[in-house]
């Protein structure tokens, strides 16, 4: 697998859906880049045995991690443990660019 | 565990050596942000069964990845997977801050 990857390389949008964008994939973990015109979402869903890590590169996004939902903008992190409900959705005007980390990758 | 932080909550340099800040840890994975003065470093190290993930965030690093070393920039990412050695030495005049992300947890 080649080490080095820039985020221009991996940010790609889509008029259809948000886009999910690969940066790196291993036996253990997944990198993405998650890619939201304005409308888009990922709906809310969950996990067993898996952390999920966002963090936001652009724009603000709306993010729900069990309970409470929340706005996050550039610079910010949530985390979603397992079990723990999760999902993102672009409320805004403009496009939302988010870092997302996954392991162990879930099986589903 | 509390699933929302900021950048700015977790970004602290130190003039001793480059400091490590945690953003999450669960048992599966952790994040860090780690903050290198200009000539602060980590040295080349290696871990077995773990990914680790980097992300500058500000500043140029000089990363070593196996045997390749290479100047990273904002926005840039770097892997080394399990095994691989792997160091960060900020070579530059001016701060560097990169995102860290391990998993699973080294033992070591």
């Amino acid at each position: 697998m080649e080490p080095f990857r820039t985020l221009a390389q991996v940010t790609a949008f889509s008029d259809e859906k948000m886009r999910k964008n690969s940066v790196f994939e291993t036996e253990r973990m997944f990198c993405d880049v998650y890619c939201f015109e304005p409308g888009q979402k990922q709906a809310v869903h969950t996990h067993t045995g898996s952390d999920k890590m966002y963090f936001v590169l652009e724009g603000t996004g709306t993010f729900t991690i069990g309970d409470v939902e929340k706005d996050l903008h550039k610079d910010e992190f949530a985390i979603a443990i397992s079990g723990v409900n999760h999902g993102v959705e672009n409320r805004s005007a403009v496009r939302l660019t988010v870092l997302v980390y996954m392991a162990p990758k879930p099986t589903h």
